[in-house]
């Protein structure tokens, strides 16, 4: 395949373990793969009603499952998962849309560069799934601004726009779109090459992705197979 | 790890692609890995039921991501993967009961060895995915066992033991295992590695198994591969 230009989109979710993962291996590959990767925050709740799709964990099975594959995930990829306490309570009580529209008013203030959404996302990550640390509150996104290298008046400044109709309106339009790709869940990754755009959903099509654009993949850490090459 | 015996065994049903995929890369990995491989008909109806799960193209956006997901797939594993011209028609209004019966027929009779399971599996799956035929009547069943190499007496012989108790009974044995270790669909991987039984779900979970079992993953044409080590 001759391939010109390569931007993928990853559709994530702040809640999500799988989001988290497949956001830790598309970061690793950003320079593997010499790509343009845009992170771009959007809202679950918005696709799964729109799509009439029930989160895995619903049906009982699967969510004990889950539990398991994340713990091999886990350390396959090797990112340090610790499930919250009480993870439903995470990812249906209390929801991740305040936060959502956090990073959203980050990467509108960081328009044209991803550097600082993909640093705060990451604090975020960590909080819930590293440390079991709140992501409802506004002290929760300062925590985790600070640590990403903002400074006190920046996210003030954050906090206020977190809240305007500019950016609840740029949230529903993320969300809008990844409904246009005919989204039922997050993570959703558009690749777009040579003019196609290709969809891919979930933490387990990297290998096929790879295979589909052309690309090498080189496993989970792909820093590690690099220097054994 | 310290890896004594590595024994996969592979639950599965007939009318599902997904299933067929996996099917044919843990067969190409019965001698890469040196492991014993059984193959396990069962009936997902029963799975189904016993988890409340429900099939994942009841939701539309997931029927349509899983045809182009599929047609990825298939040129990356490399099978003659054709839907059929009505695939809910296959998956859910005429099922694949009667093929999981007259596979659990030819399991009973080739007992200790899955040689012909294999090869029949290969021939049924061969009718439904690639050339869009019948897998429901008796004669299906024949035409796939001639293929596979049997007589016709012992076709005759298998199309009489496929409607016995003892083999209707069979098959919700090997279904009530697979909702033992918590099925919630099909394929079911379990591998019994150390004494240990580590579970896996889908097609997509090769190359973390692979790291679980302390197993080298070389892509899904491990042959291909090879050769080029």
């Amino acid at each position: 395949m001759c391939r010109f230009t390569l931007l993928l989109e990853q559709m994530y979710k702040l809640d999500s373990p799988y989001t988290w993962l497949t956001f830790q291996v598309l970061c690793r590959y950003r320079n593997v793969w010499n790509m343009e990767l845009k992170l771009r925050p959007a809202f679950l709740g918005g696709v799964m009603q729109a799509s009439g799709n029930k989160p895995p964990a619903m049906v009982p099975n699967k969510a004990l499952y889950m539990t398991k594959d994340l713990e091999h995930l886990a350390s396959f990829v090797n990112i340090p998962l610790h499930s919250p306490a009480d993870p439903f309570d995470v990812m249906f009580a209390k929801g991740s849309l305040a936060a959502m529209r956090f990073i959203t008013a980050v990467a509108e203030k960081d328009k044209g560069s991803d550097h600082m959404v993909e640093k705060v996302s990451r604090e975020l990550w960590n909080r819930i799934w590293s440390r079991d640390q709140d992501i409802c509150e506004p002290e929760s996104f300062s925590e985790a601004g600070l640590k990403a290298g903002l400074s006190s008046s920046d996210i003030e400044e954050l906090l206020k726009l977190a809240k305007s109709q500019a950016v609840k309106d740029k949230l529903k339009q993320v969300t809008q779109e990844a409904i246009d790709h005919k989204a039922f869940g997050f993570p959703l990754i558009v690749c777009h090459v040579d003019g196609k755009s290709l969809v891919f959903f979930g933490s387990d099509r990297f290998e096929l992705m790879a295979h589909c654009i052309g690309e090498k993949w080189l496993g989970p850490q792909p820093e590690k197979m690099d220097s054994h090459l």
